[in-house]
């Protein structure tokens, strides 16, 4: 797979990901960002080939590179039960039904990393993977947050209600989140992009919670939703903490 | 200007702007929605041109007119002034200091208008105005939501703190959102993608705001963060309400 963009690349460095190879764009007028990144993947002795912009915009498939872009084996996804093992604190959930748009998911991603998720459920089929362009909107934060992937989403919510924690289905219909006690292990689901949450997980879920809102609307963008809500849960559980 | 997508006409229909013709695909296929769309159009002797695919490509310089696309004079900016005197309650209002984006720009109008924002003000120069993708992104919601263009932001930042509104600059370094009183008449200015609001917006304001985030981050996209703050203002409004 490759992957492209400049924090895209650092947090892969992070997270320790193996690069292959790395990709550049062939300037005199590097920044000092991009010559101080050149600079520490020669250090770790990463083979550096240098390309013009028309050709990196075929490597990486996209327009959005930035300048840089790498070689890797696959994105590495984490395994749910080893996840809930280590976390020694209530877990916060996201479990993503079906979502499509690799922008949305990437912008969730992001969101999700600042409001304390502790790490993302996707379905094996039916919904978007971490591609390269997930990993570029996520700005590299999905090499920092554990994804998993589960082939029947419902039993996973069996089975995470059965640990005790919460399963909410975000839908325009339920109960708003200010009338909700958002404290304690939590996993909140969200929708398709077009159809929302499939009825038998809305069904396994111990309820339903909405976005309160000002103005009648249709719906909002499930990365929107998303982030609204996240941190909302953040602010519950931080003062329950406190 | 060409304006496309069936929420964008049909918001623009509802806001009883002016469709000097409107361009339909030529399809013996349509949905119901497009049918009661095409019927309701030609009712108002509105003239539909049936157009091929690729022609509604040509005409909206874009692919996602689903199906239709519809000539209008222009956007109708709303006078600040004019606003502040029709509203009967604690103005909310944001400013968008030089937001770059159209898909941003058009989210925010989306949560805004989700989230009880009675208007937007946006610089004459630096920022991105309403273009069609803008309207696009905003699912219509830009017809219902009125939008302002001021030359001098800084004046307009002056201007509302004399009338008693709170500006807040949402920065990264600010007090966090949970430690603020966020009823009473409120402005929010967010910045630009890449620089943030400007010093002097800041310094004129009468605070610095952040959100609140579980882990170190350089920063959420604009349309997140507004969507965000935008719908915790309005919670705290409702409970100052009820």
């Amino acid at each position: 797979m490759i992957i492209y963009g400049r924090n895209v690349i650092k947090e892969a460095l992070n997270a320790k990901v193996h690069l292959s190879r790395v990709y550049m764009v062939d300037s005199k007028n590097l920044s000092q960002e991009m010559k101080q990144l050149e600079n520490h993947i020669r250090h770790l002795k990463i083979t550096i080939e240098k390309v013009d912009e028309k050709k990196l915009d075929a490597i990486s498939h996209s327009k959005d590179h930035q300048g840089i872009a790498a070689k890797v084996k696959t994105y590495n996804y984490s395994d749910t039960q080893e996840i809930l093992k280590r976390i020694d604190h209530d877990p916060f959930i996201l479990i993503l039904d079906r979502v499509q748009d690799p922008h949305n998911f990437g912008a969730i991603i992001r969101s999700a990393y600042g409001s304390g998720v502790d790490f993302i459920i996707i379905p094996e089929r039916g919904g978007c993977p971490v591609t390269p362009a997930v990993l570029k909107t996520s700005a590299g934060y999905a090499f920092k947050m554990p994804i998993c992937v589960e082939k029947n989403l419902a039993r996973s919510v069996e089975e995470l209600k059965k640990r005790g924690v919460w399963v909410y289905s975000a839908v325009m219909d339920g109960i708003p989140y200010d009338k909700m006690d958002l404290r304690g292990p939590i996993a909140l689901i969200f929708g398709n992009e077009g159809d929302g949450v499939r009825k038998l997980l809305i069904e396994k879920s111990d309820g339903k919670i909405s976005i309160p809102m000002a103005r009648k609307m249709d719906s909002l963008n499930v990365s929107v939703s998303v982030a609204i809500m996240a941190f909302r849960v953040m602010e519950a559980r931080r003062s329950a903490n406190s």
